[in-house]
C-alpha cells in the first residue's frame, strides 16, 4: 500500500499460537530424532535401518509441512494472494515428496526382511491419507493456480477443498499415532507396560502430535483470524464478476 | 408458528448426510459386536470376557452418541433452542455414562489379570479424551443450561465449546483406532500380517469409524447448514442485549 496507512498488523494472539505451533513442530522432529537415534539405531538408506526414514519422512512431510502449507493464508495474510497461493501449493508439493520418500523407505525394507505390505489399520490409513491428500492437491492446482475455472467453480470448490484439507491434515496425525503404536508393541512388547523410557519418549511424540493438530486446527478455526481480502482484491473480484461472470478469471 | 406459513423444511442435503451418518453410526455398533462375538467370545460383565465390554462401551458412547449429541442442532434445526439444548446435554450425558462403564470394564480385567494401566498411547489419549470430555460437558451445563452465565460471557465462551467439542469428538475416534491397533497386535499378532478375516473386519471398523467422524464433520462445519436463529429468539436475544446487556438472561 502507497497511501502513507500504517503497516498492516496481524489481529493480537495470531502470532502468539503461530509461534507455538512452530515450536510444536520442531519439538516433534526433534523428538522422532531422538526416539530413532536413541533408541533405534539411527536412519539410514539402504541397510537395516531403512525403515527409520519411514517415522522421520511422515512426521516431517504428512504433519509439519502439510500443518506448515495450512497456515500460510493466516500468517501471510496482507501479501497478494497469488504469491500466498503459490507458497501454498509449494509447501504441500515439498510434503508429497518426503512424504513419497518415507513410503518408499518402508515397502523396500519390507520387501528386504519378507514383510507383507498393507495389511494393518495404520497401513490402511496411512496409505488413504497420502493418496487423496495427493488427489486433493492435483485438483488444488487445477481449480486454484492454473486458469480455467471459473469464478463460481472455484467458489464452488472451495468450501470442500477447506474441509478434506483440514480432515487429511487430521487423518495424517492419526495414522502416525498408529504407526508409533505398532512400532511399540512390535519393538517393545515385552517392556512396554513397565514404562521403560522409550515407550514414554514414543507415547510423548504421540501427545505432541495431537498438540501440534490442535494447535494448527485452532489457528484455521477462527473465525477472526480468517484472511481478510485485500482492498483491490475485492474490486478486482467484483469487476471480474460483473464483467466475466461465469467465466474464466484467467483465461 | 401459527401464522399460516409453510412448516420450515430442512436445507436440501442435509437429511441425506445425517441419514447416512445414521447408518454408518448402526453399522459401526453392528460390526464391533461382530468382532468380539464371532472372535472374541462375546461380552460378559465379572467374567475374562469383561474387557470386551471395553470396545463396546467407547464405540456406543465415545463415538455413536456423541457424534449424534453434536448434530441435534442441525437435525433439530426448527425445534426450540431450550429444548435442543436439553437434548443435546442429555445425549452428551449418557454417552459419559456408557464411557465410564467401559473404563470401569478395562480397569477391572487389567486387575484380574494382572496387567498395568495407563503405559499405552492408546490409554493417554483416551483417558485424556474422556477427561477431558466430561470437563467440557460441565463447563457447557454451566455456560448454557443453568442461569448464571451473561450472554456477552456466553457469547464468548460458545466458540471455544465448539471447537474443543469437535477436537474432542475427533480425539475419541482416534482412540478407538489406536484401540484396535493393541487388540489386533495383542491377539493376533502372528496371523494379522497374513489378512486373516478378524484382522479384516478389525480394519474395517476403523475405516468405518473415520467414514463416521468424516460424515459428522461435514454437517457440523457447512455453513449453509448451520442452525439459523428463530424469529422469537433474534426478538428476544434483542430485548435482553439492550435492556441487561453483561447481566444474567436467567437471573
Amino acid at each position: 500500500a502507497m497511501d502513507g496507512a500504517p503497516p498492516p498488523t496481524s489481529p493480537s494472539g495470531l502470532s502468539a499460537y503461530v509461534a507455538v505451533s512452530q515450536l510444536l513442530g520442531l519439538t516433534l522432529l526433534a523428538t522422532t530424532g531422538a526416539w530413532l537415534g536413541r533408541y533405534r539405531g539411527g536412519v539410514a538408506w539402504h541397510s537395516p535401518l531403512q525403515f527409520n526414514a519411514h517415522p522421520l519422512c511422515m512426521v516431517l512431510g504428512m504433519v509439519f509441512l502439510q500443518g506448515d502449507a495450512l497456515l500460510v493464508y493466516r500468517v501471510f495474510r496482507h501479501e497478494a494472494k497469488r504469491s500466498t497461493k503459490v507458497l501454498h501449493a509449494l509447501l504441500h508439493g515439498l510434503a508429497l515428496v518426503i512424504a513419497l520418500v518415507g513410503i518408499i523407505a518402508v515397502f523396500e525394507s519390507h520387501r528386504t526382511k519378507g514383510i507383507p505390505d498393507m495389511y494393518s489399520l495404520h497401513s490402511w490409513c496411512g496409505m488413504a491419507a497420502f493418496v487423496l491428500y495427493l488427489l486433493q492437491w492435483l485438483l488444488g492446482c487445477g481449480f486454484f493456480l492454473f486458469p480455467g475455472a471459473s469464478f463460481s467453480l472455484r467458489g464452488r470448490y472451495k468450501p470442500q477443498h477447506i474441509f478434506f484439507g483440514i480432515a487429511l491434515f487430521i487423518l495424517s496425525i492419526t495414522s502416525c499415532l498408529l504407526g508409533i503404536t505398532e512400532m511399540l508393541l512390535f519393538k517393545i512388547s515385552d517392556s512396554y507396560s513397565h514404562f521403560v523410557p522409550e515407550g514414554i519418549l514414543a507415547n510423548t511424540l504421540g501427545v505432541l502430535l495431537v498438540a501440534f493438530g490442535l494447535v494448527v486446527g485452532y489457528v484455521l478455526t477462527r473465525e477472526e483470524w480468517k484472511r481478510p481480502p485485500l482492498a483491490e482484491e475485492m474490486a478486482l473480484s467484483m469487476d471480474f464478476k460483473t464483467l466475466t461472470e461465469g467465466e474464466s478469471p484467467g483465461g
